[in-house]
């Protein structure tokens, strides 16, 4: 290019560049390797390469745009703004074409790779690059001198029109490819599927040109609940988002039973099988329900679990994952048709399923690692996704560990004496004074605290039932801040702890937190076998992050992040009083919200993340806790509350942590007291 | 080497070289290239690797083979001869170690790429290299401290024992791995579909070391008839052969009414599917049963077949193949599971369609050009494959031209006043004295002439019903040649000819060829109307032969080759007389049975051989007979019989062709005389 032709300027990106006079937008950003979308290969009919062209002096770039530095509207941007009107200063960028030197604006929508910022906890931007894309190709129509197939003939077109090669198709989408050739005069438009660059697939056409909705479902298959966000795939705008209960409950609350229920019964594992399938489909048709679309308008699925719903979604034998080895059928990402697994979507539709990490450690722990990315972290960084079986991550630039931790369910308020799940009236928050050890607490669905005096009107809706895992992590930890429980987790005697709220039950102590049986409703305590479940599970989840500090040979780590949704509603300084984390700074404790889910969307829109997530899992080193020979010493010294023996100074630093030493309530020692310090 | 290492020669394939003392005789035999067996990696379970050695001097070979020049029985070689027996004089290769210098011969059933001789009408030769091979493979057991899945250690042992790298396989194949693998102590059996090069597929599992059936199945899928053929992929053999009635003859006994049928009714062509595949299935079946096999031990099918009947098999509108321009879905080979045209063979099973050549021309034509292999011929070779539409191909190594022409049903027997199917009772050759004017004629299921004495006892059983399309063919010929049919094909009358067999039928005449009203059985005549079908169809097929000559602007073939079932039966005098190819030397007009079939059979054995047809199509030159301006020109100068203006030289040197000039036997001509010349 010589220096008397038109500098074109493309903002955001700053690409800048000189470019023939008469050059059209769309040819010039190509040429400069901007981002600027074309479906239907540059007609004029998609609008899709739309710009807003800047006219006049602009000095951070040096030019002066004049009014005719862009051609005059041409017939075909005429008719499409007649037809489908343009929005005030936009051009169809394969029309307008460049006379002098310009700045052009290229819209989020235009863009390809837009970056899509979740509005969930996190507000990482994700680039839109999403397996399936529509193509709009023209066809040249059949011809006896060079007798082709259609098929055929529409593969030279999708070469030459848009530069993909060597697409393959099932013979059913042939089938519709042909009758969609003859009704739309030999034009169509196609969705492809290139999850594997360089493997493009057609997963759908339609006649002529066509904006069908494209959408894709992300998936987190947990145990207890399936959660999806249903994603437009051009945009990358969640159009709908919900969760149904895995309908696998009935066979078995926690993983261990369904493995139980598959090896006890013949068929146990098809019948669990068919139940989650069935719920999914049930899920996806209500999402697009909602979001006005058809079950089948959607073309792809992602999907992140542990290992034994990944097998029991796949059909595989899940009894393996029950007992040593551990061994998966399969621990690579898979790519298959939906209908494989007897998913009723598009009928192409392609679904992705994350790698598993190993026989504990699931496509949930890949995509928390994919979201958190603890791999480009300078910090060492401990990422804990809390559930019925933690999933725990460990590391930084130098490398990443994993492994998981049998905690139970008591942290999702089972085995809890008053415990229930998180619905409306499960205590949540709880905080109690040091001075009276008077507690209050907040229930869900209301947002008084229970000292408020409007509570008891507000709460009436719910009622006060139970204590949730969140409220039962705050209960615990309060208490032993207000000193009613000790470092060894034993509740206090009235006498010891100075409030008749603690009370003798057989022989052991409870805490009193609320009492509604005046008005007929329910008494919740904290009861002394409520700390020891706590206990179990906080100590199981200690000694696997320990267990991998030891391999790294560190005391101490950079960073936490607390995933899982149930992660994001913990305090930060509660579980640390707890110990459930090791000691460190407390405003370097995060939570990551469902990074797990959001790990799904970023594999649903950005394909090359799916590599990325894949490089990452063959990279990380797996841990399993069960061979691990200090996994028990680790666990027994974990028991203490923060700790036995981990000093816990920084936390002990900002929050007071007393010392009073309890005895347990039997009968020989009821009358004595604790020992004060 | 050194010259002191022991020279080895494997026979039958001449390889020699010298190997490191103690090297066993698999690994020498894969050091030399030499073609041996083995599925179970060189572990002495199958032994596939068998050879024979010869002791003793070898004055051709130059070497003196001493009694130890291979290792002793080993333990495993003992093993396996107590338990399945070795034949005398055998060794296992794998167990077998050279010693000294050696000759060692392979047979056949050791060989990979055995020749397979089929005993079909040609005996051309085909190496076997089937795309299903069966690999056993060690796999390692699950490790906690290695977490990969069994499929993954599955892989590392297939790339490691086999050198198969990245296959795939469904999800519900991978759940078979998992089980067998579990059943197996991690040892398994594969069955591996390697079409394509580099793209292994598994297709099947069995625990442990197995040697299960693995079966093919060739399919010519005609418009009336459907032959398949069901071949063992290991050892090449044909276990059971069988044919069917294509059911679709119900909704139309030829191609263009069938295609009419699918025009004028809803799902007409979705019903025409799903009544093929059916037929494809029991056959399947059936054929399966014969060979004591179960239909799920077919992991291969290849089909052969015109492109109305293709579109209708796969699913596709046939509808566009009834009009110009003919558009095809889709000319290309196609890969697909079986499954997915409903075929019920084993679940993994895969298809292999031969490429379409053009709207007219289908697979079929494609596989009789395999089978013929024109592109490899010196001299000019005319195939014809004649049906109810001939397909031609004319070519040699200078390049291949192929159109079809619409001949009708003529051939076959319909359209014809006496004419049936081949069947028992047919009259299948005809004899006519050029003196006396009398026929003598054989009819199918009896070996005698008719004018044997006992001829009439030993058609009792048939009878003789009709004329079928040889029958046809040979008689008007040989009136032809005994002067009972002239040039233009008027039937002479009683006085012209000089016989009562000839007699008035309306304005016309006709030949009695059988009088069997006496017994209360037919009466069999050519009619001037059968004349005349006949001369219609072989004008069409002699047309599309001239037009493919003019192309290349030749006056003579080389070499005539009739191809499919009927084409079998036709003597190549009599189809020159009759003018339905052109002038040739008689010795040069070959049947290459149903070439069509065999083809379909050297693509099921021969994974190479698709490459090869692939490449084959795609370079031959496509002729639309429609479109060709002289076509019609053609077609009329071939109403003579055998020709009106092309000379017939060669023929008329070799067989009498008297030219009477008959008039026909209107009621304003019947008085007068034919002149006789």
């Amino acid at each position: 290019m010589s220096d008397t032709d038109p500098l074109v300027i493309f903002t955001p990106s700053g690409k800048r560049g000189r470019v023939a006079r008469g050059t059209p937008v769309l040819q010039a950003a190509r040429q400069l390797g901007v981002d600027l979308d074309s479906v239907c290969g540059g007609r004029g009919i998609c609008s899709k390469c739309q710009v807003q062209p800047s006219f006049g002096q602009h000095s951070k770039h040096g030019i002066t745009a004049r009014e005719d530095a862009l051609s005059e509207f041409n017939a075909v941007e005429e008719r499409y703004d007649r037809i489908r009107g343009l929005k005030i200063g936009r051009r169809l960028g394969c029309q307008a074409c460049i006379e002098g030197d310009i700045v052009l604006d290229v819209p989020p929508e235009s863009q390809v790779h837009k970056q899509v910022v979740r509005k969930a906890a996190t507000t990482r931007a994700i680039d839109m690059d999403a397996a399936t894309r529509l193509y709009y190709v023209e066809v040249e129509p059949a011809d006896m001198h060079a007798p082709t197939g259609d098929w055929e003939r529409c593969c030279t077109a999708l070469a030459a029109q848009w530069g993909l090669s060597s697409p393959t198709l099932s013979t059913a989408m042939l089938s519709r490819v042909q009758s969609a050739l003859m009704s739309g005069d030999y034009k169509i438009t196609l969705a492809v599927n290139e999850a594997r660059e360089g493997a493009p697939r057609i997963v759908g056409v339609w006649a002529g040109f066509a904006e069908p909705a494209v959408m894709g479902l992300a998936i987190d298959l947990g145990s207890t609940t399936i959660a999806a966000h249903l994603t437009d795939l051009v945009s990358g705008e969640v159009k709908a988002s919900g969760g149904v209960m895995n309908p696998q409950i009935r066979f078995g609350e926690d993983l261990m039973s369904r493995v139980s229920y598959a090896m006890m019964n013949d068929g146990g594992a098809a019948e669990m099988t068919s139940a989650v399938r069935e719920a999914i489909n049930t899920l996806a048709a209500e999402l697009a329900l909602e979001a006005g679309l058809a079950i089948t308008d959607i073309f792809e699925a992602v999907f992140v679990m542990n290992p034994v719903m990944h097998h029991l979604l796949m059909g595989f034998d899940p009894v393996p994952l029950g007992q040593a080895p551990f061994a998966l059928a399969t621990s690579s990402a898979l790519d298959l048709p939906a209908r494989d697994i007897g998913l009723t979507l598009a009928p192409e539709a392609q679904v992705y399923v994350l790698p598993l990490i190993a026989g504990h450690v699931g496509a949930d722990a890949a995509a928390v690692a994919l979201s958190e990315a603890p791999q480009k972290s300078e910090p060492l960084t401990l990422i804990v996704d809390v559930g019925t079986n933690a999933e725990i991550l460990l590391g930084n630039k130098s490398g990443v560990l994993a492994c998981s931790s049998p905690t139970g369910p008591a942290f999702e308020g089972a085995q809890i004496s008053s415990g229930q799940r998180a619905a409306p009236g499960a205590i949540e928050r709880v905080e109690i004074n040091a001075e009276t050890k008077e507690p209050r607490f907040k229930v869900i669905g209301c947002d008084l605290w229970s000292d408020d005096p409007e509570f008891a009107d507000q709460v009436l809706a719910t009622g006060v039932t139970g204590i949730c895992g969140s409220g039962i992590i705050e209960a615990v930890a309060e208490m032993r801040m207000a000193g009613i429980v000790d470092a060894k987790g034993l509740v206090g005697s009235p006498d010891a702890v100075g409030t008749t709220r603690c009370r003798p039950t057989g022989r052991t102590f409870e805490y009193l937190l609320y009492d509604g049986s005046a008005e007929g409703g329910s008494v919740i305590s904290v009861t002394q076998g409520d700390i020891r479940a706590i206990q179990l599970a906080k100590s199981a989840l200690y000694a696997g992050a320990r267990l991998l500090m030891d391999e790294l040979d560190v005391d101490q780590v950079d960073r936490v992040v607390l995933a899982g949704a149930f992660g994001a509603h913990i305090s930060p300084k509660h579980a640390m009083v707890l110990g459930m984390i090791p000691d460190c700074a407390l405003e370097h404790v995060t939570s990551a919200g469902n990074a797990a889910g959001t790990g799904a969307q970023i594999a649903l829109i950005n394909r090359g993340s799916r590599r990325e997530v894949e490089a990452l899992v063959s990279q990380i080193t797996k841990i399993e806790t069960a061979l691990a020979p200090r996994f028990q010493e680790h666990f027994v010294a974990a028991n203490g509350i923060p700790h036995a023996s981990d000093p816990f100074a920084g936390l002990r630093a900002v929050v007071p942590l007393p010392d009073p030493h309890f005895t347990s309530g039997d009968s020989a020692s009821r009358g004595r007291r604790g020992r004060r310090r």
